[in-house]
């Protein structure tokens, strides 16, 4: 992820792999303004303190319209949502239990699990309603007791699906019904395309749902237009794709023939476009669908690095089937030499 | 602690409770200009990005201040120290295992820790030369393996004291036998008053001591003078304490009659002064010198404010030892009306 970062920064480099908010939409005049009347009023706000009131408040009425009733009590402010995820997981889960996730699934979330050795037992999700609610009972009325259900419900990461409204409400069932949390992560929710962008499970249910909220998606988003326009002009014929209802991410599957971790190298190398192969998500390893996939955000790059970046991916993929291996080099290899560690990304 | 927080910030209280930096020489302007500054570059200090390497690099020359040879690649930055610990305790800490800690130990460690259920192998601390070596021996010579020791070397949290230089070479010695980690916690290192200041344990021993330091404490530090003359003039007779080497705390024997955790409420309701009592920071329960002790800051308070809290304090002890416990009341109930949360601060 550090090494993906740095090669967003490079300037030649036109990246559609990480879920970064535009720069150019950042308030800077605004938020140097803020630091300053803030340390202006006093030394308070460099001393200790105990957990903002006024951020807390700032929360509950976010909160409020996406349609969840909470106090400042129930708020819990943390460094980023992955430090958030990191202390639930920490709470409810033990080494070694089960937990519920999707084959598919934020890395971010699979290196925080990664620890505490769990064994997960896989959903499928369905690229136009989400997680597989079904497979999700099929496992609770077989005995499993896992400790937790972990999804991201809006512009899901890596699918960009939103679970459906009616798989919503049966996975609540069955998280009372067999007395198991949800670990809901919604960084996502605000940036909704929909006319009517669905409540967050939180807003149903207060005992069993760990909701996870973010700034970082929301303090300066972008919303980018005719991506998809280009995509099934530049894309290879039998690729398939969802538009999101929300979220910054398109999953793309290309034909089988394609090994997006074995392209990503000469996507960087030779045509100066970058994008998160699929196999990155994927909690099966080797799962085809996922092998033949890539995640392409579309906050991050401008709409004219966009239409090039399709360009130079068009060229890619008419070079990419007819790639071989480089010798001695297996896809895991050339994929670890961009990504240095691969198990904790 | 939140509880204490507040008080901290109420006018009519001068306290001497928390470990706080002095706000009247918070680096303000500097800090102001040093936020634009950096605003003014450009978007990159509000976008997603790896961990800084130029504050690693500030890091590290820090670090070789205090004798330590390290590198940016070992340099993992976290949001305060608390998280530091937090992220090595559960790298190596196994839900009810061994640890080795001290008799009385900072607050916010027992928190951490509180989670894992660990046996706590306790050694008590000598007052002049620090944690006693011995009795870590002892346990390791009985056959304890336990996954790591964990102590504050210089200005130690709450006694105020620096381990010696013979300690540290035993103690790095035992570890290294033993093959048991230190976690080296160093939040007051700079914030030495002696001559020459020890170098921490880290600059020995590379593989087997986590080094966890700090900015919170040493990015506006403050000295105050006279306090301990006023101990000596406003303390009952038969009060005990030793002069620090370093860090920001006094740790005040009163003479056993006395019970800090049941005065404080009085202290603060009454005579409008604020302490840590002992037994905050005692892991084992009811032991009696914590009892009748109390931990000083002196970095918080102005040297106006330390005079007049003292004078108080003398009003406080003299009533203090005709004070019996209000009716229905122990003195555990009282302190818990003022933080709530005991077994968390």
């Amino acid at each position: 992820m550090q090494d993906a970062l740095l090669l967003s920064a490079r300037p030649g480099i036109i990246c559609f792999a990480l879920g970064l908010p535009s720069p150019e939409l950042f308030p800077i005049g605004e938020f140097t303004n803020a630091c300053a009347e803030m340390l202006a009023r006093g030394p308070r706000a460099l001393q200790y303190g105990p957990p903002s009131t006024e951020l807390k408040s700032h929360v509950v009425s976010l909160m409020r319209a996406r349609g969840v009733d909470c106090s400042e009590q129930q708020i819990f402010l943390t460094s980023g949502a992955q430090q958030a995820v990191h202390l639930i997981v920490a709470l409810v889960l033990d080494r070694g239990r089960e937990i519920i996730a999707e084959e598919l699934c934020y890395p971010g979330f699979q290196q925080i699990i990664e620890f505490y050795e769990p064994e997960i037992l896989t959903v499928p999700t369905d690229p136009k309603s989400g997680l597989d609610v079904d497979k999700v009972e099929w496992y609770l009325a077989r005995g499993a007791r896992p400790a937790f259900i972990y999804t991201i419900p809006d512009g899901h990461n890596p699918l960009g699906v939103s679970l459906s409204e009616e798989k919503r409400t049966r996975l609540l069932a069955l998280s009372q019904e067999y007395s198991v949390p949800i670990i809901e992560e919604d960084p996502y929710g605000f940036l909704s395309y929909g006319t009517s962008p669905l409540k967050p499970m939180r807003a149903h249910q207060t005992d069993l749902v760990f909701y996870v909220g973010s700034f970082s998606k929301i303090l300066a988003p972008s919303a980018r237009v005719g991506m998809l326009a280009a995509l099934s002009r530049r894309f290879p014929v039998g690729s398939e794709w969802i538009v999101p209802d929300s979220g910054v991410y398109v999953w793309v599957r290309l034909p089988d023939e394609f090994d997006t971790t074995h392209l990503l190298e000469t996507a960087v190398k030779k045509y100066g476009v970058a994008f998160m192969p699929g196999s990155v998500f994927s909690v099966v390893r080797g799962g085809s669908c996922a092998r033949s996939s890539l995640r392409m955000n579309f906050s991050y790059p401008s709409a004219a690095r966009i239409e090039e970046g399709m360009v130079r991916l068009e060229e890619l993929f008419s070079y990419g089937d007819r790639l071989g291996l480089a010798p001695g080099h297996s896809p895991g290899d050339i994929f670890t030499s961009w990504f240095s560690q691969r198990r904790t990304i």
